[in-house]
């Protein structure tokens, strides 16, 4: 894996309530997109607020606000430039007795990602999005490489 | 704020551990730095890892790895360029109702800081940090001006 963060994700329980404040007491722009998360670009890497029982759908897991394994409330991501790449990580990441959460696949927001967890459970997800770009400086923009050009 | 993150802190229950499966299970390369934290570049951000019981320290709470808010197992924070963008971030801060867990203060490591909490409990710093450089992109990098130059 390249030294790099992509995109760090926040759970909450009520997005518009974290939307509102992330806008309007920290003074952030979000980005337009679907109303059931939120983004922040911080500069290549991206924040995002997204509602804590969803986080608890995408790794089949249920979510209880009081009891969930604590660090199971943000979720990182490493994103690379192709399902391979995704592959390729994950395999050296089994190789070397990683804890994998769930190995890579399709996934419904139209991306190929898998998850592990660190010693201490906290959460990456290594994803391929085809909707995002990766500049060489590894930094990512929530554009299509059509959009960018 | 400037739309930026400079700083993603986990707190970690053996440090050890976890520093050898960054270093050696991810494959990241750790900066130099004092024993008591871990310290990763990932290109602009900085990523470290911190014991639970000293992350409590910090904030003057008492961090039980069963019972703590889950939020605050993971702390972002915003680096400023001097003590007076953290005093002025605080005032817009208090001013906006948001929640504020320590107002800005000298701290042990030799910096100027402050903590907030978004709606759901996560734990944001701000902090001047006169060992760190902040580019005119907004990237921190972990040298003083004087190194740099």
């Amino acid at each position: 894996m390249e030294q790099r963060l992509s995109l760090i994700t926040l759970g909450v329980n009520d997005l518009t309530r974290a939307k509102d404040f992330y806008e309007n007491v920290v003074g952030w722009t979000p980005e337009p997109g679907p109303p059931e998360i939120a983004f922040f670009d911080l500069g290549g890497t991206v924040f995002s607020l997204y509602p804590l029982s969803d986080m608890g759908k995408e790794l089949d897991v249920t979510i209880d606000n009081r009891t969930e394994p604590a660090a199971q409330r943000t979720a990182m991501a490493h994103n690379v430039r192709s399902k391979e790449d995704v592959d390729a990580i994950f395999a050296d990441l089994n190789k070397k007795g990683a804890t994998i959460l769930k190995e890579p696949t399709e996934v419904f927001w139209g991306g190929y990602s898998g998850y592990f967890a660190d010693p201490d459970g906290h959460l990456w997800e290594v994803a391929y999005n085809p909707f995002w770009t990766i500049g060489d400086d590894g930094r990512v923009s929530m554009k299509t490489e059509t959009e960018t050009d």
